[in-house]
């Protein structure tokens, strides 16, 4: 079958490899109805996370399960499926609690890549959330942005206890920033200010629900913020880049006593403990746990009260992956979908 | 009168200075119970902290009303009071969320000094706490504990998010840390773990509620919590010291989706984004807002519940200000209590 493989920063091909097979009594194998390529994606693309060896690409996955493992018991073969990125056991205290990404037994869920035409999925029945019946054509964009990018912004809002009465901002106008927007609109934030200097994302921002665009950053874009906030900033701030600035540009545009839900991988990061001590925010963030949010998104998705997969604004066969990556590191396109 | 000034590291001096009078109509005058060393005191006294001038020093204080600026409505003299080491207004929005040492009016309570035989307090009516009647003077320690050293235990436990059913962590084994096992204790926490290798302090802590004493420190410590926590690091941890180990042994002592609470001054911390990120725990803390906490802390106290005054260890007069810094820089003391 086809697989995206990254050979080296900047070098992604469409390979053949061997069909996946069930490896553990409790994987399941799904063919996929459409998958992505993940900001995440980019940070080997771009050479800033190591990569030693040739890596099967893609972690995002909708689909239709063919086949079980022997101890599976909650999915079955022909129905449709969502899952998270970390493959969870679902019954640990830790999953318990709502932290399935920081589960005892995590793992990669599709260890063998999901940019191809069939998935293994490992703990299938911690990981796998499966539909009632399978979803018409033009849901599946909404069903596999809920298995991170979704997810992801659902968290950062939920990290930052967005909510009714809130002012919350959104630094990042990545596919998880907007849908941090939707998020905060979901869980009824008053006041949605999205940071953003680009027009396409700005419309998508304001369709999710932002109430207000800030095109300034790092200083400036803080300097706005206590101007749109009475002085005080956001009660509220998602972190949806991971760089330092942007770090700090959520910890600023936050009011002492308010939240900070930081979900863009922080990979170049180092937070100042007396800047931390005296800003008086809560941090919180990390790989989001999207297997917590996923059978309330899904719900959301079938019912059509949110529209997730607008984040996707341009569609490629998976043999033109390369050409998705391409768009997404020059920003030409906010999120690309792969059709299998 | 007679004021602790600190001249350089190392330092301290009992001066004659002129009496402290009302310069701002919101002012109030307190005629000093007694009055404290704070371990924030040593930061300066190590010369960690820079110390451009001569200091009057001291922040925590208990005693009598003596006079009122004009403006002040909330006080009047012959109460016995108590004030945070900030002053605030305590009704601006921070203020009424809680955040009260983030007010937008904050200023230093006791600018002139508060080891003193009076002391001036700023913005009065938001500051002080007037008990409704003078206390015996056996409970005056407990009241000048709940100034700071309580309050920020206090903050540290509510912040790490203690109560039934949780695991408590505390590293730190100062006054600050002692009072954090207590409050954990009064905040219904489960099982509370002290970090500490002092025999002494190791008393208090376990009459103050500690479940357990972990000795190691580091990675030692860490690893100790793990194996007391099934592998999986405590619900709760409040860190009191602010350095880079101490810091990193908290949030690493922590579950996944559990909660630091951190309340020593982070003088040299800076924390790795990715570890932060990946470790998925709470972050809060900063400089307690012990305003939000004072009335329910003095009713303990006045309903003999708790007896946080149990942390001073040395008392002496305030002229020997300067043997009371050397007893808490050499570890003699845990905290020592100065009578004007």
């Amino acid at each position: 079958m086809r697989v995206a493989v990254m050979t080296a920063p900047g070098e992604v091909r469409v390979e053949d490899r061997a069909e996946p097979v069930i490896a553990e009594p409790t994987d399941a194998i799904v063919r996929l109805s459409a998958t992505c390529i993940c900001g995440s994606d980019l940070w080997p693309y771009r050479g800033i996370e190591a990569l030693r060896k040739p890596r099967p690409m893609g972690h995002e996955y909708a689909g239709i399960v063919e086949e079980v493992g022997s101890a599976v018991t909650t999915v079955r073969p022909g129905q449709f499926v969502v899952g998270s990125f970390f493959a969870s056991d679902n019954t640990c205290e830790i999953c318990r609690a709502g932290y399935q990404t920081h589960c005892v037994n995590r793992q990669p869920a599709a260890p063998d890549g999901a940019q191809a035409e069939r998935v293994r999925i490992t703990l299938a029945d911690g990981t796998l959330v499966p539909l009632p019946e399978v979803p018409p054509d033009d849901l599946v964009p909404s069903f596999l942005a809920a298995s991170d990018v979704l997810g992801t912004g659902w968290f950062g809002a939920v990290a930052a206890e967005a909510g009714p009465g809130k002012t919350v901002a959104v630094v990042g106008d990545g596919a998880v920033g907007l849908l941090g927007v939707l998020a905060a609109r979901e869980l009824g934030a008053e006041r949605i200010i999205a940071m953003s200097r680009h027009a396409d994302r700005q419309k998508l921002a304001d369709e999710f629900g932002a109430t207000d665009i800030v095109t300034e950053r790092g200083d400036e874009g803080v300097a706005r913020i206590k101007d749109l906030t009475g002085g005080l900033g956001a009660h509220s701030v998602i972190e949806a880049v991971g760089t330092q600035e942007s770090m700090l540009q959520a910890i600023r545009s936050t009011r002492a006593g308010g939240h900070v839900g930081f979900v863009g991988v922080a990979h170049e990061v180092t937070l100042p403990g007396m800047e931390l001590f005296f800003s008086g925010v809560h941090l919180h963030g990390g790989p989001a746990p999207v297997r917590r949010f996923l059978p309330d998104l899904l719900d959301r998705i079938v019912s059509g009260r949110i529209d997730p997969g607008r984040v996707f604004d341009l569609e490629l066969p998976l043999d033109e992956a390369a050409e998705g990556y391409r768009a997404m590191d020059e920003r030409r396109a906010i999120k690309v979908l792969l059709r299998p």
